[in-house]
């Protein structure tokens, strides 16, 4: 399996904090070993810094860390490969355009006997991994949808949401999607958030020694949501995302939200 | 204007070297200094490093110098701005998805009022750059021709050869497409490219004080094919293209030549 760390924002925000905790899991605290890439937001660019090697001992993660990058969107994922070998073209996150956005998606799970179900016509995957062939799938469903213009946030949620159930059918599927404004979450078996506001207040990470005290990081009017596949830090209250739910946020805030209840 | 860098390798080849001399002319040598990129590929898969930054002092592009990525195609773009502001969504190599393959462009160029003749249905751009709109154009016209399948190498040359002769109509257009397998290039104004195969010798780089022996950095069954707008070493003996011409390298070897003579 994989793990998956994202962020929505309402200020450009480096994610180093979190993302220092995720990388031990690539070969150290974790058994992630198998590649790692993280996608930056800046504006409706994006960057994406993707290594086939382990998160916790790569020179580029090193980079990553040491170097922050304000984003108002970032998704990352550790992989522990299951289908398609280790090799750069199966490492995640998939990055792919429609509407003229740069569309960022990640997935942690494993899917079985999928693929006459969900084929696609034009879009065609580049590795052998499930995730980038789902991923081709729903890209080509909403531009059969869609056509040319995005669609309003509650029929985009809508459809996302409705494609995430048709998947899940096929085996386990966590998944997070991203066109740099929005960042959508599905949630199979394991996902969590949270969300820091004022009064912001320290926070020490699980996986390595690192605390940081977010009262010296921001500003007041500062939101910041963090969704991960396990929580990061052991001193704050993360929420967890039940079977079924999907929520979408928006600079750092939960704009539509659905559960099987 | 900007510069273009790419390679052409027969093996799994790091390029440093040029690499180092061509950075020095985004915000030292050369008034490149509105961004840069590189995209490497192993295998099917690739990875594209990219900052809105000044090449020539950018972090990023101080990790791709030291950290040597070894692969057998590589694009590289460092920009002066023309169309489109200083930012990621505007920053070279493009890279988008067709025929399961990762396609890189890169352009050095300025085009005019080709809008409404260069449109495209599907493909649409992230960014305000010409070169991004163009790149759209020429996937969309692939695509349009050949559907799902990559012809051979043959026709797939003649028609790049082709779409850049229409392009070129527009304005200055030196540009560089791979697909990881192949570099193609096509030359309007400046474009000059080097192989360098046993017996290896020593270079010098123009733009900063770097020297190095390929003898001792290769095997005797190398072949290294580099691409510059300039020419980064000063005791080599490079080609340069003649306007309209273009080249189709694959493995560090010319397969596809086309000039208008």
């Amino acid at each position: 399996m994989c793990e998956l760390l994202a962020m929505s924002a309402n200020v450009p925000t480096d994610i180093v904090f979190s993302f220092s905790g995720l990388i031990e899991r690539g070969g150290k605290t974790g058994p992630h070993k198998d590649g790692w890439g993280i996608t930056f937001y800046e504006g409706k660019g994006c960057r994406t810094f993707r290594d086939p090697l382990p998160s916790a001992t790569s020179r580029v993660a090193r980079l990553v860390k040491e170097y922050p990058i304000k984003s108002e969107a970032v998704i990352c994922h550790i992989r522990q490969a299951n289908v398609g070998k280790v090799s750069l073209e199966n490492t995640h996150p998939f990055v792919r355009q429609l509407w003229g956005r740069n569309i960022t998606f990640a997935h942690n799970g494993q899917l079985k006997d999928y693929q006459d179900a969900l084929e696609t016509s034009w879009h065609e995957a580049v590795g052998e991994s499930d995730s980038e062939q789902i991923f081709c799938f729903i890209l080509e469903q909403l531009m059969n949808k869609f056509g040319r213009e995005k669609p309003q946030t509650e029929e985009l949620f809508k459809t996302l949401t409705a494609l995430c159930q048709t998947i899940n059918q096929y085996g386990v599927f966590n998944t997070i999607l991203s066109d740099g404004e929005f960042v959508f979450c599905y949630c199979d078996t394991k996902l969590h958030w949270i969300t820091r506001r004022a009064p912001f207040g320290p926070a020490k990470l699980i996986d390595t020694e690192m605390l940081v005290d977010f009262k010296e990081e921001t500003t007041p009017n500062d939101v910041v949501t963090i969704i991960a596949t396990q929580p990061l830090t052991d001193d704050e209250s993360w929420q967890k995302m039940a079977k079924g739910e999907a929520i979408l946020f928006k600079l750092g805030e939960v704009i539509e939200q659905h559960t099987n209840n």
